[in-house]
């Protein structure tokens, strides 16, 4: 008998479990896959390491600069030098430094947009955001609901709701304006979110992300890999997990896997209505990583920074994604309403549809790629989708201190847990960490 | 190996099973309870019989009247004689018919709302509510947001949101526009599902709506109880349906179980992405249904029809429930919001929360109750809510097309994925026959 099981060695759980070790506890980690990294993943392409999971970090992420640092992992600065493309509903347009050369009229309304939503945002505790003054007015309306009625210009709504599938994987409305704000807030307010230098894009991982939970996974003492666990049984004296074949029994369990997917596992004793309501309600986003390779960089040649942005496209946004070996690359996301049932559609016509964008922004040698790989996210059977779970209106304000409240021997990990920098990879490692700390709470305790 | 395999014996389950045994082929039907009836459930208390699930049925519903008829049971109109109560934003008033006594302009602003909900609502299919010609835009929304922008009033707006709370077990806040719309008007209309006498609480069913599951689960031959399905596993030859320690095979496989729970069973292969994502996104409502007996009916000696409305209260509704036995009885719903978590508040608080509202309304007879029962469906682990599931925005038009379509050998039933009447027992007999010929189809198919 472990003192702890984690179930799931994605960042939190590694966190928790690292912390846990530390502190001279015997703990036993559990993973679905054949593989560490939950929602990272870097795979090998051409001359390249690609990350088709979580790829970015920024300033203002101290655990995550921590773990590049003591790992000995090096960065690289995020490439966006040259003319950036504006695809505004069909409309297409390029520009160079952070302006979008719009209608002026939609420009002021898109910046006084970003104000009024930064001025919102910082209204929502990041800890607690059920607890902010409006939350429940906030949580009764969807983002879009919201924009229509106070932003109005089409052009301001149609750049929000590009940026919110990006971050969320989710369109505008389906988005809860309490969780959207509390999400901005967390994680360092609109721009910066957006923003690839100075911002949460602002660099790679030399070698991908990945790597970060390999080397956690060591400093754990291993990991047990291919063992989903189906159900959690607790009882006075202790806790039972079990995978398919085998059981594992410890003294407090840390469930750190996606919480959309986190009510596939089956409690008995089953759990406290409101989280049980919570789980039902939470679902993750659709999120498609494609990545093509080239011969070589041809849009930086033609003074492009393989920038993109659509509010209409399949293709949402586009980024230089040229490897930090050199590997030529473009990077496309397919998310949010395109993204929905992507994997129902056959292969050839989703690599049509993303090349081609790519082929209007940066010429027709997009069209021929060395190699070319998607990550549909929705359809990873242990994360259910991507980047983040979406908290649809009615469910935060009202079950959201279920969130990360421990049921008996249960505590909960995952970014979406996060007291701060929810959504990132930076959050997942804050919420392993504070899992750990009541676990250990927990375990002095008796 | 049977023909096919129904999982779940409510009513959308039995009476698929009765349409297959009917035309001939084996049917083995599944129930993870230790009963017959999903969301019916009566229960003896005092000397009557008393539903504490499903309830009421109304004209209109040609299957439900046909089941009723051919069982050879009796109906009990629903008692609505004398004055009601209307709790409104904490003024209290009565009221006879159906006019409550409330500010004109309140009242103008209720018929105004309901004229154009009732005139929004035609425009969205029965069938195919994702095909509404404004089925994105008013999926994009919530009821709330909706209400505040068109209706203002907030009498109006209270009124409405104690109707949806009754109807959804979910606040304005929680359901999108289109799922609001769709459903009104496959169930006839707000008036009608909120109306007694005529309405969809015209009648109970004399000794309680789960006999009609029983006598389906009889026409079937019988039901296998005590058998949750964990995993449905499908190959080329068949589906395997795996329970916790036996396994059936099967040509087809019938899923009839709440689709808020039906994805805390393990499909192999997964599920295509767009119903994965809906099933992560849709959860069930929260409904308390709290039964008192008293001696005697004091309510009616004085005048009251022993129903009430509040719209801020715990209680949202109160119906008179004397039983056709002449068992006397109130009946509170617990309701949306005030119902979220009630599992995990004391049960003295519960109770007494619930009596001292039938007091405030009726006379302190009410706080000494003979006996007093409450089924929270959001505990019940096989429904986790009641009465039916709630469709949060951006839901139900971009994945509503993966409600009802089948899945290899997979066929989905249950009252959500009803062509009419959906949400009532009526939609759940209909979406049994409607999964039972494409059953039928499917096994003439090969």
């Amino acid at each position: 008998m472990s003192d702890v099981v984690v179930v799931g060695a994605g960042l939190a759980g590694l966190s928790a479990a690292r912390r846990l070790v530390a502190a001279g506890k015997s703990v036993t980690v559990l993973e679905a896959r054949d593989r560490v990294g939950g929602r990272t993943w870097t795979v090998r392409m051409g001359e390249g390491t690609f990350d088709v999971g979580g790829q970015w970090i920024g300033p203002g992420q101290p655990r995550m600069s921590a773990l590049v640092e003591e790992f000995g992992l090096e960065t690289s600065p995020t490439f966006s030098d040259g003319r950036k493309v504006l695809d505004l509903r069909g409309r297409l347009s390029s520009y160079t430094g952070l302006i979008p050369r719009i209608n002026p009229w939609s420009l002021i309304a898109t910046q006084i947009a970003m104000w009024r939503i930064d001025r919102m945002c910082i209204q929502v505790p990041i800890e607690d955001p059920w607890k902010a003054k409006k939350a429940r007015e906030w949580d009764s309306t969807t983002v879009e609901a919201f924009a229509r009625r106070s932003l109005r210009n089409k052009d301001a709504i149609a750049l929000v709701n590009s940026a919110a599938r990006v971050i969320f994987g989710s369109d505008l409305g389906e988005l809860s304006l309490l969780h959207f704000l509390h999400y901005l807030h967390s994680g360092g307010g609109l721009a910066k979110l957006i923003d690839t230098h100075g911002g949460n894009q602002d660099a790679r991982i030399v070698g991908g992300a990945q790597q970060v939970c390999e080397h956690l996974a060591e400093a754990c003492g291993g990991v047990t890999c291919g063992a989903p666990i189906r159900r959690i049984e607790q009882s006075e004296g202790g806790v039972v997990v079990h995978g398919d074949e085998q059981s594992w029994s410890c003294k407090q369990v840390v469930v750190a896997v996606p919480i959309g997917l986190a009510d596939r596992i089956r409690y008995t004793p089953p759990l406290p209505t409101l989280r049980d309501q919570l789980t039902q309600r939470v679902g993750m986003g659709a999120t498609i990583k494609c990545v093509a390779l080239y011969d070589r960089p041809f849009w930086r040649d033609a003074g492009w920074s393989g920038e993109g942005v659509s509010t209409d496209g399949t293709v949402g946004v586009c980024f230089d994604n040229v490897s930090p070996e050199g590997q030529a690359s473009l990077l496309g996301f397919v998310v949010g309403a395109p993204g929905r049932g992507w994997a129902e559609r056959p292969a050839k016509e989703r690599r049509e549809l993303v090349l081609s964008t790519f082929a209007r922004w940066f010429g027709d040698e997009a069209l021929s790629p060395t190699d070319y790989r998607e990550a549909d996210w929705a359809a990873e059977e242990f994360s259910g989708g991507a980047p983040i779970a979406t908290f649809p209106p009615g469910s935060l304000s009202v079950m959201g201190p279920a969130l990360r409240a421990p049921v008996g021997r249960i505590f909960w990990a995952g970014t979406e847990t996060a007291r701060e920098s929810t959504g990132f990879m930076e959050g997942a490692v804050e919420s392993g960490e504070r899992a750990a700390d009541e676990v250990l709470e927990a375990l002095n305790r008796n």
